[in-house]
């Protein structure tokens, strides 16, 4: 492979070369929140879109990405990622917040859970080990630029199975993490 | 570790929780410039910073960096970072301009060269093995955000005795890499 680089919209979060693209829309999803939403299963929005750059999946080579997850609730539960560990468990996660609010829900197997605040100019750091989902609490898109590890890979069966011990709601005009 | 989150300024290029900072001033780096400069060896500006996370260099961590490449020129040579190859060599780095314009000079020991531009919005990918300079073509400083593996570890030596193939210079009002 040879150097390159690649020209993103900040706001619309849309790169000029790219690898793999992943649209979430909420049929898709719709287990992941605490309750169903039957107008939302009809309309069936795209809750996250995710550009990822044209890099292999090999040990040594790094991934970036831009994610766009849209606003919007579930009820009172604010929109968010599926989740995931990495199969390599032993790799790091790098977001910079580059437009709209949020929190980075980070847990580990052993129970130990927090929610860092994701923003513009904000750099969220998931260390080896922590599981991370994405809630945008913001009326905007929330979007993101992310660094993994090329080889991490992705285990969203065990968040699945585990859930994440806490979630994030828009209740009595503030955000309430619970 | 826990997960973590840290403020920049992208104008600034500072960070508000620091592990290591770099300063390179002219006469630490005078040697890889073509010419020497008298009176900058007397006013020893600094050339550029480098600020980086508390991150510890271990295998599966990722560092974090903000770079400031500030604008000048040695004679008519634009102000540059000494260039490194990784020691592991099997690893990538992520570069996000923030601020500015100028070029990332990517080689490998085979003697390929490529330069890559890099200005807001805009990714560089070092895949690995490619050794990397940054150059400042213009006249604000240089900020870009940058990700590597955190055991990568920084080779100065080789580009000392190898350097770099090609230069960046400001002639008859242009940019010229020769």
């Amino acid at each position: 492979m040879k150097p390159f680089n690649v020209f993103f919209d900040v706001l619309e979060g849309k790169m000029n070369l790219l690898g793999n693209k992943t649209v979430r829309r909420y049929n898709d999803i719709k287990g992941i929140f605490c309750e169903i939403d039957p107008k939302l299963e009809k309309e069936n929005p795209v809750i996250y879109e995710v550009f990822e750059a044209p890099i292999t999946e090999k040990e040594g080579d790094l991934m970036f990405l831009i994610t766009v997850l849209y606003p919007g609730k579930v009820k009172n539960e604010f929109f968010m990622t599926k989740g995931h560990y990495h199969v390599i468990e032993n790799t790091a996660e790098i977001y910079l917040g580059l437009r709209g609010n949020g929190l980075v829900l980070c847990q580990t197997r052993e129970g130990d859970f927090e929610p860092i605040e994701i923003s513009p100019n904000k750099v969220v750091y998931i260390p080896p080990y922590w599981a991370h989902r994405t809630v945008n609490t913001s009326s905007e898109p929330l979007v993101f630029f992310g660094v993994y590890p090329a080889h991490a890979g992705h285990d969203y069966k065990s968040v699945e199975l585990e859930g994440f011990k806490k979630r994030v709601f828009f209740e009595n005009g503030g955000i309430h993490i619970k």
